[in-house]
């Protein structure tokens, strides 16, 4: 009984519902490896052994202490006996994408962290919306980039079946962040040396929603078009 | 911190997985109320009071007491404190619709049980499958419907947001029950007097899925046409 727990939705984000919906505190009870944001999307938020680092659009991280700190939008597990040690070597071609259709992964929900030395990483950071918000598709337009060479890191996230999508960020969701934690946010890109770590396979998916939030109980959710504005907005890796 | 609990979704059942993935014994510790199907998608399951009951194809209502008996796809959940109660008066125009408009339930996951006297009620109910499975398309092509009049009963079911279509069926999936334990299915119409009862909104949603199951690990979901699919194969009561 190994759970992903997911506060918010992805379609929450397209529609701008950037409040802090709930505190890290209590997202951490659910899985102390993950990602997220921050209030106002502010960043890109990386969970890696129960510690909250949030990538700013500045460019600079910042190890999230205070766990009063409030979110829209996280997904977190915990590894447990099921968890499975991977290597994806350098010259495996096809990466991780080859990787998940190896392992029969489509229709599951995935947590992977791996970790090694990167030749190149190219990452992406939403930066803080003040109220009213704008939609996600609107911060996409405006989302610094930021990439570095010969770094040491890992690679975070989760790999979501596309029935899913709108709830979830359908297919690969993954962050990074560097050793000496002063590189980090959403990955966009990446070449690696040899990467170690773990992946884990889920029978179930939480999702917890903030039905005592006013703005969630009124906001209409736009459906047409919101696989095409998931595309436009959610850069991936893979 | 309420939960509806789902296995399987409504995307496995589009492509034909309807082997029995998960006893009721298990899914009745998730809930004492809900709608599914067994094994073979052998009929339409109501879950009232912690009672298990299956509509069969031939029209005839089975009380299932060997809870051993297996099911693809069930969704229940126990009312609690949180629960409503409420009357949906039968001059109420615009019926569940407007009642769900007016309570700003559009967001969330909310389960419905009301009892009373029906004038008139429509149900459908799945035929049982054989191995090889045919699609949910094909069944939905080959199923039996039957009518009532001046019956009592109980329609009781969920509410679920559009976000989550293909997960589960979204908008209203309602089954109905007469007192008397022997008409019961997948609801597609009805006319009826005042009706009491109860209805609650959910925080959690706890999606179990049968990542042991081979044909669950090796199928790929058609995502190219689901929501055409889905409308064309499940009606809904409002």
């Amino acid at each position: 009984m190994a759970t992903v727990y997911q506060h918010g939705t992805l379609g929450m984000l397209m529609e701008g519902l950037f409040a802090g919906t709930i505190t890290w505190a209590e997202v951490l009870k659910h899985g102390d490896t993950g990602i997220g944001t921050l209030a106002g999307l502010n960043g890109e938020v990386i969970v890696i052994n129960g510690e909250v680092y949030q990538g700013e659009a500045s460019g600079k991280v910042n190890h999230i202490t205070d766990l009063s700190t409030t979110t829209p939008f996280a997904t977190v597990a915990f590894f447990d006996e099921n968890a499975v040690a991977m290597t994806l070597p350098a010259l495996y071609e096809g990466g991780l994408d080859r990787f998940a259709e190896e392992q029969q992964i489509q229709n599951t929900f995935a947590l992977f962290e791996l970790h090694g030395s990167f030749k190149h990483v190219k990452i992406r950071i939403a930066p803080k919306s003040e109220e009213p918000y704008p939609t996600l598709a609107e911060v996409a337009d405006n989302q610094p980039e930021f990439e570095a060479d010969e770094i040491d890191g890992t690679l975070l996230g989760f790999f979501s079946p596309a029935l899913y999508e709108g709830a979830v960020v359908a297919g690969w969701h993954l962050h990074f962040i560097s050793d000496d934690r002063t590189f980090g946010g959403h990955l966009l890109d990446y070449t690696a040396g040899d990467l170690e770590g773990n992946y884990q396979i889920f029978d179930d998916f939480n999702l917890h929603l903030p039905i005592q939030n006013q703005a969630f109980r009124d906001y209409h959710q736009d459906m047409q078009g919101l696989a095409e504005s998931i595309r436009a907005a959610e850069g991936t890796a893979e």
